[in-house]
């Protein structure tokens, strides 16, 4: 009944739970895990801020710590990804913000499930601001699993 | 990985689409479904204004009228279920607040997956007056789809 899952992994403890429950549903259905990491861009108003202050270098190696601590945490989902006996499953990074990128990146893959955690990184922030795993079930057009 | 699913069924075509869901899980994991049909009842407010006025007669009627239409839906969730090849299918109707209900009853019948339709039958709410589907995962312990 599922093709192809996304499987949304910011790191947090609450995501490797999704990531349990992803794998069970890969296990079940044959279905491939795609594990998608999602990172902040430096914004263009902090870049701006930079450019007048002259640290343009320093937006350069934020942008590549983040992008990095992203590519470890894919690394981290898919191993564990593989060691709970999924069979195909591959891992990507992709900057911008999180529900919109999860959700546009599900439909450019041919997605026909996201499994997120109910309680991200960010998750301080609340319900009222809205949580990544709201944002993610307001906008998908593909089934949501919150975990 | 699920031993008991409850679906949550309000009438309306977004419900029945999760209902589809919930079976095609039912049939590869071997859980019993639950299907919960939850209506309002007539509230305090509307109750003592129906007492000054002397409608206590009609207030009756209406929370008769829910229920029994409640109990309407939920026998048509049980048929499709039963149709879509789901071996163990239980429907139930219960009065109250929609998301605090479902995710009460879950809770009360040791479900370990609540299924919901993302546009439910007050849906022209619209996202910022808070739809069901986004109360049930805010306030939910055990992983919710939505559909």
């Amino acid at each position: 009944m599922f093709k192809k899952i996304l499987l949304a992994h910011d790191g947090s403890n609450g995501a490797d739970g999704a990531l349990e429950k992803a794998a069970g549903l890969c296990k079940l259905t044959g279905a491939e895990l795609v594990v998608l990491t999602v990172y902040r861009h430096h914004s263009i108003l902090e870049a701006s801020i930079s450019m007048v202050r002259g640290h343009g270098e320093e937006s350069g190696n934020l942008d590549d710590a983040m992008r990095s601590a992203a590519r470890e945490v894919g690394n981290h989902a898919k191993a564990l990804a593989g060691m709970l006996g999924v069979p195909k499953v591959q891992a990507f990074i992709k900057g911008g913000p999180s529900a919109r990128t999860i959700v546009a990146f599900a439909r450019q893959n041919g997605c026909d499930l996201i499994v997120v955690g109910s309680r991200g990184v960010g998750a301080s922030e609340g319900y009222m601001l809205g949580s990544v795993s709201h944002k993610v079930t307001s906008i998908s057009e593909i089934p949501v699993l919150v975990v």
